[in-house]
């Protein structure tokens, strides 16, 4: 048997479980040349909630009835392709579901043995990726800097608030719960943190915690939050746009202050990315972040839901703020 | 007698006449180691709109009674800086006024026998140059893409879209009259020409004349241009950001959709510039356009009016939109 969850409806603002289904299926049979997964984590991500929409901008929408689009980590039971072992350890696009048939050409082999197999999804996979790209190709940040981050708490942005301190900047992180706050300061460390949820005036919070001005964002909601920080940059500053969270759940473009201007009088860069753009330094910056890991100068934090069923719900959550780094769902021992 | 006009009070959205004074000062006297500079073209800048308004966020705004800021090309009368002799043609930060005494470092001087000296305020002057730079530093246009010019029939956007050409692009320029559009498509030879005030729907006109969609913008006015513009951008594109005139006579920021979720799946980079910023290259890139010009490869307009006592009018028409290419003030022949 292979569960699988499927698109059953297109959601209208935040998803609900009812846009989903949990469907049965039979286990899928090994074809030629091909290697049947077994799941073990499943990385849920929310750049996955515009792929439910319709109107898509950005590339193919899902389907109704299609299987949800997602990075998993999983195990080789079998395989016919000479490339691949069973009981190879494997992270790829397998989707929300248990078993997959696919070619090793789809998937990296990892090493089991450096690391937890989960941080394929996270620190060591296209979260850390996207956190070291971003921060270090965009805004090649310098000691003495200040850097921003928001969705600070999140799988990409506690990574860039880390590799921000590695890089000697002073860090402030922007996140939406205290328990995130608490743990980017107690934890990780960053100098400075801001629950955008509760602070009275966040532009005034900013101005306090970064008294000489913002260098760098690292962007992952949009939204006011990304509006008061370009309010306080400063000459040369360097923004990368990774993700826009704030904007996923929205049945149409939010309306915001036009800033524009901002960015000549500050003869600023803003750029946005995707990580497949570095696929050839992908090896460098992997062993770049493994060391790190090694070495305890980086930390992760994952919220992992058990069992492919409660997928949906893990997800909605995410969407709502309430995981914590990594949201995983865990398919199998 | 040196007539000067100075802000007589804050303007409002589209400044009036009244907000300016007409002075009649008497000429200032040569001072130890200065020079005296008789003003003969003053160039109108929509940037000193910004300057007007007392919460202007980019820099010192203006004070009521100032002279109005802006550059002039004129000829030192007298000189007791040993750098300039009269009868030398120099370019500086002059303001809205006949006479000047200043110092030798606060000017350069022209080759008048290259160009008319009037092109110091345009083609070989700071339009000239935020053109050159903006186009080819941020954007670096490659032959076969399509750029897209708004403002385009300005003393920025003229020339920044018939580089584009030179460079090889299809190019697009947006523009606010029907004379304008002539101009660009029938003296340039720009590609294609929309008339943003007239065209029934921005983004389709884009979409129809960009067939092969947008991979560098030149941005001069910024607003809904901007936003139609955003939303037909190719993987990769390069945004310069050079004014948002559509911006400057808003008493608060106007509010428009949301787009930087566009910049992320497109991986486009946009960036803001001041022309200061390369001042070390200026010499070289004079050079470059001083040939462009001699060789025919790059036309401009001016619209002069004559007097100072006009500028006031002249500058409100050219926030407004009346002019064509460089906006200028003959002050004397």
């Amino acid at each position: 048997m292979n569960r699988r969850i499927t698109l059953a409806s297109r959601p209208v603002g935040l998803p609900k479980v009812s846009d989903f289904h949990l469907i049965y299926a039979p286990r899928p049979a090994l074809v030629g040349g091909q290697a049947l997964v077994r799941s073990v984590y499943l990385a849920l991500d929310p750049g996955t909630r515009g792929r439910m929409s319709e109107d898509y901008p950005y590339g193919k929408p899902l389907a109704i009835g299609e299987v949800i689009s997602g990075d998993a980590v999983g195990l080789v039971v079998a395989s016919e392709d000479p490339t691949l072992r069973a009981g190879d350890v494997v992270v790829g696009k397998l989707g929300w579901q248990e078993y997959t048939v696919t070619r090793g050409r789809e998937l990296r082999r990892i090493d089991s043995g450096r690391a937890p197999i989960s941080t394929a999804l996270g620190v060591l996979g296209v979260p850390g990726l996207a956190a070291f790209f971003g921060l270090l190709s965009i805004c090649d940040p310098h000691a003495g800097e200040t850097a921003v981050v928001s969705g600070a708490a999140g799988a990409v942005g506690m990574i860039a608030a880390q590799i921000a301190k590695l890089r000697g900047c002073r860090t402030v992180g922007v996140a939406g719960s205290d328990a995130k706050i608490a743990w980017l300061r107690d934890a990780l460390g960053i100098d400075a943190v801001i629950n955008y949820r509760t602070v009275p005036d966040l532009g005034k919070s900013l101005e306090e915690l970064c008294p000489d001005g913002i260098d760098v964002y690292f962007d992952n909601v949009g939204g006011a939050v990304t509006d008061a920080v370009v309010g306080r940059i400063n000459s040369g500053a360097r923004i990368a746009v990774c993700g826009q969270l704030s904007q996923y759940n929205l049945e149409r473009p939010e309306c915001g202050p036009r800033w524009l201007g901002q960015l000549v009088a500050k003869q600023a860069k803003m750029q946005g990315f995707l990580v497949s753009e570095h696929a050839e330094q992908f090896a460098v910056a992997l062993e770049q972040l493994g060391d790190w890991l090694q070495a305890g100068k980086l930390r992760y934090r994952e919220t992992v839901t058990l069992g492919i069923a409660g997928a949906p719900q893990a997800f909605i959550g995410m969407l709502d703020g309430r995981n914590q780094g990594t949201q995983l769902v865990q398919l199998t021992d």
